[in-house]
């Protein structure tokens, strides 16, 4: 089946432990699509410049991923430079340059109106409520946010939240969006906010998946997926998107959405959040093979499971 | 088997967003020999004051721990005050009177010679080494250890840590101790040091053991274990003896240790740190049965396992 994400196409200045590029593609909609394309067909609504020529079109065509809903505006591309240091949790953005993507104003392509599965990167919630309600068909949508609508626009956000199946965010936007320190209480909160599941990405240590009562099946607990423990983590930007690829990608490729094929979802989302984090941009989401992405997926089974 | 305990009895003062107790009976050898003692039989070598009477002793006879080694000195036993604010990583210490243990000089009881596994709860390096020396015969040591120490007695730690089989450690001690903020590489170096095997401990997410290559059978991969998501961590006080005595209560009940085995100990750690912190001090950790430990080694094994 298919799967729509919306969301920011970009070029990074990235400066970590482990060396320094400029001008990688990257943003959200392009880790998110390029981990994604491995499980199902992909179409993008995005923004780009006049800076976003043949040589990035092709990443995304080598990927057999739908661009009709990325949009040429007249400008320059946005751009976001970070630094990362001992800490990779936390990156110190030294620029932000919104450019292109300051007015964007997403337009769903008639042709991507039979879309199965959607995903709205994180943009401000408005767009992704209005996003939603234009496609009023899909089997399920996952959602992202950051702190910065948390804070900035918590009604906007409410809206959308009720709009949405999964929300996929990390720790610290949980316990902000719930004003809760407990995460198990704070997963509550959120699931009465709307989504049926909530993803818990803890960075370095995997990810949990919490569900309201009674949704995709029967069962009381939550369901944690591991990362593998990584010697060198060369640029964790994009980690989160590239995730919620793996997430929703796999989910998308499924006939049936039941626990089981979530927590499945879980790992493979796992499994390309670590694939990312390898090298700098989306280098290594380029050069994967189904098989190497099965073969990490048996890593993290045995890094986990007993006998 | 039997397994050996050489540590603090301590009365606590706690203070948790969930209340306030005083003069709760603890200490790391109490959370490790109440732990064990569901596994295996245990023996303690400790020091407490005159304060220390029939009550507590009723606590460790009832749960069959020979006290034989816990020496009764003049003074007080050793007490610690601490509060938890909404970070319930880290207590933020009222009072430490330590009293009795101050002088603490640990003697190993002859009939004690036969204890087939030991645990070097956190006490200075040095009297870690010296009771390890004077128990040549052990099958396995485990051992525990602190900031304190990594910065205080470094030389002395590294000493200790050439005859331990597994360190069991939290994520901060183990990168303080290897200089290192990435865990695989902190955990490489520590291996190196002397131990077999690495328990990083990570608090709310669970638990990581790395082995040294060969060590207890072939394989490459670390091995990860969960902790329960739980909705009201009454005092983390003791989670990581607790942890301490799941495992290596799990490992000296077993007859061969292989690699498994040694993963089944990581998931029964986890298990017994999760109960410890559902109530103040040892309260909980006194009333288990060995039906909810294995009921609760399920609740792990399908937060994590897939089909």
């Amino acid at each position: 089946m298919s799967i729509l994400v919306v969301g920011s196409v970009a070029f990074d200045d990235v400066t970590s432990p482990s060396g320094s590029v400029k001008n990688v593609l990257a943003g959200a909609a392009t880790y998110f699509s390029l981990s994604a394309s491995y499980f199902t067909d992909v179409r993008v609504v995005a923004v780009v410049g006049d800076d976003f020529g043949p040589d990035q079109e092709k990443v995304f065509k080598d990927h057999r991923i739908d661009t009709r809903g990325i949009e040429r505006a007249k400008g320059k591309t946005f751009r976001w430079g970070g630094t990362y240091t001992d800490n990779l949790n936390e990156a110190k953005t030294n620029f932000t340059d919104l450019n292109v993507f300051e007015k964007f104003q997403p337009q769903i392509p008639k042709e991507y109106a039979d879309t199965d599965f959607l995903f709205l990167a994180n943009i401000q919630p408005t767009l992704q409520a209005h996003v939603r309600r234009s496609m009023p068909h899909v089997r399920l949508t996952g959602c992202d946010t950051m702190n910065y609508w948390i804070k900035g626009t918590p009604k906007e956000l409410a809206e959308t939240l009720k709009l949405v199946d999964v929300l996929l965010i990390n720790d610290t936007e949980a316990k902000m969006l719930t004003n809760e320190t407990n995460l198990p209480r704070a997963a509550q909160k959120v699931l009465a906010m709307g989504p049926q599941a909530l993803v818990i990405k803890h960075g370095e240590y995997g990810a949990t998946i919490f569900f309201r009562e009674g949704a995709f099946g029967i069962g009381r607990h939550p369901f944690r997926a591991p990362t593998l423990p990584i010697e060198e983590v060369k640029d964790p930007t994009g980690a989160g998107d590239s995730f919620a690829g793996g997430f929703m990608g796999y989910l998308a490729s499924q006939e049936v959405l039941n626990r089981e094929v979530l927590k499945r979802a879980l790992f493979y989302g796992g499994v390309m959040g670590s694939f990312a984090v390898e090298r700098f941009g989306t280098e290594r989401l380029q050069s994967l093979t189904r098989e190497e992405i099965e073969a990490r997926f048996q890593i993290f089974r045995e890094l986990t499971h007993l006998e």
